[in-house]
């Protein structure tokens, strides 16, 4: 390990890169490529202990930031090198999985050249992946995979034709007698429907624990949860009445229709992350007819009082990061228990109101879901 | 129409955004965003007479540019406002359609954050589109829609999970009965497998063209038609071997395995745009036997001579914008008819080697298929 450090070091001293402070603080120089970067980008990279390094041609920019560091600080500075490229690395190790980001240049907010981008924020922002130890579970690997379709149904509610991203297990198309059990499945605030295919990898983590045998195939629907606008900080202002009649009179009925699936209440979760939770909480209080099992992703809890009819409730499963209000979650988890609410909390370790905290989640709900 | 205009003025004037020079030259003031921004986006705008405005926040840059404009004039340079933005507009009216940039802030190379963004030039490149006079054909209208699936397969040739994105025509799920003939649709060079769909609009061409009845539904597969990287202008270093066996040896037996095709040469059909046309020429002439209709479009052209059995071509569709070479597309489908070939033409008015050719293209292939 160490004679590979030394040659890391040396080839970067060779090809002229600016020395770092970092390096004398022990940052390993082991540096490669974000999983996420665009085609052929080497920047930005990442090391083994989760330091993030970025690198940005801008010939005459005045100031070159990142939005991306240690809480509080204001994200990362970096410094001018002679050949117009400026470059930086955090000031310390990122939590594993993945952060959206943006570039300050001269006071403007751009995307990073070398990384695809994802929609969060209300806007389509930077992505970068620090590799977790547990990375395995959402690895895209030589297994059967299911398909993500985008499918536009109509919406008389909203009068727009609106969109839904579907997964279908592998097996889906080739075998159409099968019928499927359905998960709708929330992103959260300022991001849309591409979000749990794109940053939460929810195809990928479906397509291994069906091939591992560990979940019977179910479908996942992802669709936009918003149909008013609504700024963070001010989601008490939003509305939930439009989205749920999109969702249960017409999405549902279209998914119905269209796809092999078991049109029940027994057959159908919904689940979502941060507003999507909240989303979901409300939905599945006021429509108990509609979804028998209901998780919420870093999205809040249930109490006992709220489940109208216990019987109608398969399961609650409520999750968040450790590094969020872990206490909470399963403070209100054993309380639904002692209830006699078949509930299960789940913490992830060491992460935050992040991606990697709901890919986690996912893994563990979907074993627990239509059994 | 001279009232609104007016009032358009006025409301600018009040809002206190810069006059422009243009507007004493003929530019009329009834800009509106862009149908490709990025939600909530006002900029970057159109107008009625196909000029571009762009407008960009980075109140510290000393140059911002924008790589769209007219012909060898190096983009519209932005003037800067004293509000932080920097705005312009293209010199002249742009071609009408879809058209691929990025913006220069002080020498480096980003993406408008207003816009959304398409792969294109071997990066995820601004989009903008300046409406068509005939853009209904492509346009989402509230008639039933096909899916767009994201597939991925295995491919052993070159040791990697590919995608593919297949289109399936309105009915296809409700309806696992019937089966579809197959068009292999390529991109061009620096774009990849979600050209097609994202930028080309292929659904809702398909879409369209279903509902009013002029065409037998079919299904469409769209792949990324590179297998080594190759660099614009030295497309002769291109090796198409690789391709052509992921093609004809892995996807076209995964897509007739998962979805409910017609699996033999006489209902597929291969086409391409740019260098996907030159794809379409080399392997439907190496693999007569797996294609029965063969498209080039902005592609190149066929000679009489290289077809080996005409009795298995059913047609050939050839196709560029009028700024291109249209008398050689012409030529070679009139030698082509006179050699006894089903050859078609078609020439795209005022366009040049971009998308709208593209869309048009497809909308004018789609009834001569499978027929």
């Amino acid at each position: 390990m160490k004679k590979k450090i030394l040659v890391a070091v040396m080839a970067t001293a060779l090809t002229g890169v600016t020395c770092f402070a970092q390096t004398s603080t022990g940052v390993i120089e082991d540096f490669k490529p974000s999983s996420l970067n665009q085609p052929g980008q080497e920047f930005p990279q990442v090391n083994s202990q989760g330091y993030a390094r970025f690198k940005i041609f801008a010939p005459s920019a005045d100031s070159v930031k990142v939005s991306l560091g240690l809480g509080g600080r204001g994200g990362t500075r970096l410094a001018k090198a002679n050949d117009g490229f400026w470059i930086g690395t955090t000031e310390g190790p990122m939590d594993e999985g993945f952060h959206y980001y943006n570039v300050n240049i001269d006071g403007g907010k751009f995307n990073d050249p070398g990384a695809m981008n994802f929609y969060g924020s209300v806007r389509w922002e930077s992505g970068i992946e620090i590799p977790a130890h547990d990375q395995d579970f959402y690895a895209l690997k030589n297994v059967p995979h299911g398909n993500v379709a985008q499918v536009l149904f109509p919406s008389a509610i909203t009068n727009t034709l609106r969109r839904a991203f579907v997964y279908t297990p592998p097996g889906y198309n080739s075998n159409s007698k099968n019928r499927y059990p359905v998960l709708y499945l929330q992103h959260g605030w300022g991001e849309d429907e591409t979000a749990w295919s794109n940053q939460g990898h929810a195809n990928l983590i479906m397509d291994n624990l069906i091939a591992e045998g560990k979940i019977k195939p179910f479908i996942i629907v992802m669709t936009y949860g918003m149909t008013n606008e609504v700024k963070w900080g001010k989601m008490r202002e939003f509305k939930i009445d439009t989205f749920q009649t999109v969702l249960t009179e017409e999405l549902i009925p279209y998914i119905d229709a269209h796809f092999n699936t078991i049109a029940n209440q027994s057959n159908r979760a919904m689940a979502g992350l941060s507003m999507g939770g909240m989303e979901t909480h409300t939905i599945t209080l006021n429509k108990p007819e509609v979804f028998a099992y209901y998780a919420l992703l870093s999205g809040g809890i249930y109490t006992p009082e709220e489940i109208k009819d216990k019987s109608k409730v398969k399961l609650i499963f409520i999750s968040c990061g450790s590094k969020e209000r872990p206490d909470g979650v399963k403070n209100a988890v054993t309380t639904l228990q002692g209830a006699g609410i078949n509930a299960v909390s789940y913490v992830s370790e060491n992460t935050a109101h992040e991606f990697l905290t709901w890919r986690r989640s996912l893994y563990q709900l979907a074993p627990l879901l239509f059994k």
